[in-house]
């Protein structure tokens, strides 16, 4: 039978190859979580995804989410799946036990969000805000909040949200306006509205916990006067049951372009004067709080971009290798047969950069959750903090990059499927909707890109991205000792050399009177940053499989080592050099676009 | 107010600045064409749009085609635009007045489909296969056949389609299976199945014409045994009236990405036996016939995606404008007040390079066309040659790399707008979505790269291409002669050097026992190719803008010329550099896409 969602070898590999994943299980942490126990859990993830979720991804998104009066429901299948995510502990996986958490490695956990993104990303949604949320109150509740939230959420028994965007306040936080009146309890008097809020209301749950940002009257302007707020919609009494309606009104879903199953609800908070929440955490320090999430939440949607590039790219393999049309380039005679079209040379190179972005895109995943395991086993602050650094730099390539470069996986997706992959017949045309959405929130790439430039590329006095260069350089190194990489290696020390040029550069630029152009083209800064992160993937991946294969390894996993060796070949021998081309660009940006008028760039 | 669909003031740029079209009139065939009276067209044509088909974009793709026992309704609302389109006989727009055309200039023609295509392509596309099929009528018809149908296919009272994909035989044509048979009084039994037939049945028009490819009876194999059918859905009588039902039964329409206003449906002919259709042009010569119309169809492909994007672009720029959020990047304070999001970096650099695509690739459309209306006012053999060889070197980049390009910018658009984008209360998730068609039909995009490398380049022993760099050259030269403008012909006169190159070293490699390697990098090489053109036209559109300003323009008009030096620099200074690294990794490419083993890709 043909692989389904994506090939598990592939994941095993990075997991236990790559990434050596059972060395966690050596600390006391993660003594539990040995090869045999985290290949279980692979497994039971893997059968939820095909056997469960799959099924549900095409009638979630022709059902998609209904308004009425209120309330919303979900796609009717997702009912059965929410139960099964929460018996199998999916919810909360590298949680504190005490709360209802599974305690796992996050390494282990993406292998499990891979499998369950790329079956139905949309279903997945409703429940990874409702882990969101919980952290919050787990991080910054009082005891008696995380008595009365943390486990319902963490079990799924209820859900969560994040209140954030209102129709003012999108990529500008600050601007918010939804207030916060105290009472003589203690509570406050909440009164907004806000937008685009995933699973905002729905009927998978009997009660939703959101966490809601607003600004106590009298609180400075902008992001500095902002704190969070636990908002229940129905309320909960001290024992736990539950009590009246506390006035979260959901007014309306939004009608989009993809992610059907999950609803996108405008919510208005305290419509009669009736809604309290808890202040959560400190004082105009919700924004310190939304920093602490931000790295989750961004390699999450990072997952789900790559959940759809695994599945459309696993699709389109299986179709080259059954699809047979048109004779071989080659073919003797007009009456050649014709052959299955993994034969044709542009499906081929399609296939093979689908699989480049994707296994690399799936390192750099699973790579950053290792780096926050090491941070919890780690017993020595320097080291945490160089950890902690790498994950920084990491998070707007593993979000930023990585969805964008999923899109294109899924668009050659749709591509390799020719008239019907335009089609509902196959997911193909669905999975680069639902990619879609990654590029936009959690910030907007754009956004990403100023991060980088912004806050990334300076971190710790550059240290973070100098112990990035380090760990891509160690690489190049360990390649050049093997016979068969040389030439790769240099290739990657090369952009490696480039790219730390490009950074000085940039850093420098950001904070001269060019500032405004240095922003200007911190997106392609961030492409090729990720192209040089890429190639650093592909090339660690294929100097694992060199070795494999130095050391004899059966038939089957043979072809495995030679096609990590073959996508770092084609990612460094046929794309590393347009990109070389666009740094170039970037060190020589003329500053065009912001000397640009505003008039010439069109008629109004 | 804003501009709407598109910047009118560039449409007249490339028509009258650019091109200098008016010239056209000097010549008899178009001596009606004075700039009066294109420009009177124009505005129709942009009337037409704007009032009419714009508004229904949306319903149109809510409402969706619908099939119900045989019968396909397209949206109510088309048949109102139907009528409307046919008044202003827009169908044949460059077709003999005798049979219902227009008689105007191609280029003319290019700029009212702008603005349809940007307006509502799905509407269009209904049309614009009624004209395709009344083209073949009228090149490869009877006197009869053309009595009977011509005139009723141009003015639009009849429809017109292409049954060409079987569901074995998409890409592949020559694998197709439907046959035809001889019958006494000299007409064809036809009997087969067709599949992805865009307004294969509607309710628009009282009668389809079906041009059919199909295999008489004991025809070779392969492409060198079709031959082309004339298929009506109701018979014709000879006095013109209409007979019996033809037996063309539409058996379902397919359910799509986008273009829901178009029906693309299956076909069955001759299911009882009572399918008649008569031989359009010679026994055997059908896909002759197919390639005369390849041309216009695939060029007609690339207007559709420059209408998504046409349209994208406005309506970001109009919100880029408009939409206020975030503090201007180098404000003072936190108090200072939110900006139109055209000030920060990251949105020009996006509305920059949307700018810079659309306009161009508007260039290289038009321009075609011009090259299509000198061959008809040529009376030189060698001149008609010549720009008929400019012509089919320029398709493949017309549709692959514009559709390609087209669908980026509709990707920004989307970007353009946050989360707002995502929603269906804008047009630019539907723009994005509905340009997605234009990868695939007439020709995947991998066919486009395969058509320019194996046909195109060596096509008149390469004197096609070379004609196409002379051009190239030459305005490269012309730009070495205005001041300001003496870098960015440094830049074009280097990247025509290498494509040149790279195109010697194509055609060899083509030819070589290479030649599966060479197919495998035809995508990029058509890439960089369209990337050459690309910088060309904009270079062009800068050397009349700066002659412009030299000689002394008004205020409003220096914007506009400013605007386009701004994107011939942005796109040479920041995006031709990344051409010239995909240009050294395609004649450096090792070969790793045909090496690789296939298990190699990944698990079974």
């Amino acid at each position: 039978m043909a692989q389904v969602i994506l090939d598990r070898r592939d994941v095993d590999f990075v997991l236990h190859e790559q990434l050596e994943v059972e060395t966690l299980s050596k600390h006391e942490k993660f003594e539990e979580f040995t090869r045999k126990t985290i290949d279980l859990i692979v497994s039971e993830a893997r059968n939820l995804a095909v056997k469960e979720m799959l099924p549900t991804l095409k009638p979630g998104d022709e059902e998609g989410c209904t308004f009425d009066k209120g309330q919303v429901r979900v796609p009717e299948s997702f009912h059965k799946l929410h139960g099964l995510f929460r018996e199998g502990g999916w919810i909360a996986m590298c949680d504190d036990p005490e709360w209802g958490g599974q305690g796992m490695p996050a390494t282990v956990a993406l292998a499990a969000k891979n499998f369950f993104n790329g079956a139905n990303f949309p279903f997945t949604l409703n429940t990874l805000l409702t882990h969101g949320a919980g952290k919050l109150v787990e991080i910054f509740g009082t005891e008696k909040q995380k008595q009365l939230f943390l486990k319902k959420m963490y079990t799924g028994e209820w859900g969560g949200t994040m209140l954030l965007t209102e129709p003012e306040a999108g990529s500008d936080v600050g601007a918010l306006t939804t207030t916060a009146v105290m009472n003589d309890d203690g509570t406050y008097s909440i009164s907004g509205s806000k937008i685009f809020i995933s699973s905002g209301e729905n009927d998978l749950v009997e009660n939703i916990i959101h966490p809601v940002l607003a600004r106590i009257e009298g609180a400075p302007a902008g992001t500095s006067g902002i704190s969070l707020f636990l908002v229940p919609k129905i309320r909960v009494n001290d024992d736990g049951s539950l009590g009246e309606f506390n006035d979260v009104v959901c007014t309306g879903i939004e009608h989009k372009m993809g992610i059907h199953g999950s609803a996108t609800c405008s919510l208005t908070l305290g419509g009669k004067g009736q809604c309290r929440g808890t202040l959560l955490g400190e004082v105009n320090k919700g924004m310190r709080a939304m920093f602490v999430m931000m790295n989750e939440a961004r390699l999450d949607v990072g997952m789900q971009a790559l959940g759809c590039a695994s599945a459309s790219f696993t699709n389109a393999l299986n179709y080259a290798r059954e699809r047979v049309q048109g004779r071989h380039l080659q073919a003797a005679g007009k009456d050649a047969p014709p052959v299955p079209i993994i034969q044709h040379p542009d499906v081929r190179r399609m296939l093979l950069t689908m699989k480049a972005y994707t296994e690399g895109i799936r390192s750099i995943m699973y790579f950053t959750g290792f780096c926050e395991d090491m941070i919890r086993i780690s017993g020595d602050a320097n080291e945490k903090a160089r950890w902690q650094g790498l994950i920084d730099v990491l998070i707007p390539i593993a979000k930023g990059y990585a969805s964008d470069r999923a899109f294109d996986v899924c668009n050659m997706g749709v591509q390799m499927f020719g008239g019907y992959g335009y089609t509902k017949e196959y997911p193909q045309e669905q999975l680069l909707r639902d990619c879609k959405i990654t590029h936009i929130y959690e910030g907007t790439n754009g956004i990403q890109a100023m991060d980088l430039l912004g806050r990334k590329l300076s971190l710790n006095q550059g240290q973070a991205f100098r112990d990035l260069l380090d760990e891509m350089t160690k690489t190049a190194d360990a390649a050049r000792a093997v016979g068969r990489l040389e030439g790769l290696a240099e290739g990657l020390s090369n952009v490696i050399a480039r790219l730390e040029e490009l950074a000085l550069h940039m850093t420098k630029t950001a904070r001269s009177e060019k500032m405004m152009s240095a922003y200007a083209v911190a997106y392609p800064f961030m492409e090729v940053t990720g192209d040089t992160i890429m190639a650093w993937m592909l090339l660690w991946r294929a100097i694992v499989a060199a070795k494999r294969l130095e050391s004899g390894a059966k038939k089957k996993d043979v072809v495995f080592y030679e096609g990590q060796i073959r996508s770092a070949r084609f990612f460094i021998g046929s794309l590393l050099p347009v990109t070389l081309g666009k740094m170039s660009a970037v060190i020589t940006d003329d500053g065009t676009i912001m000397e640009m008028d505003e008039e010439s760039f069109g008629g109004k």
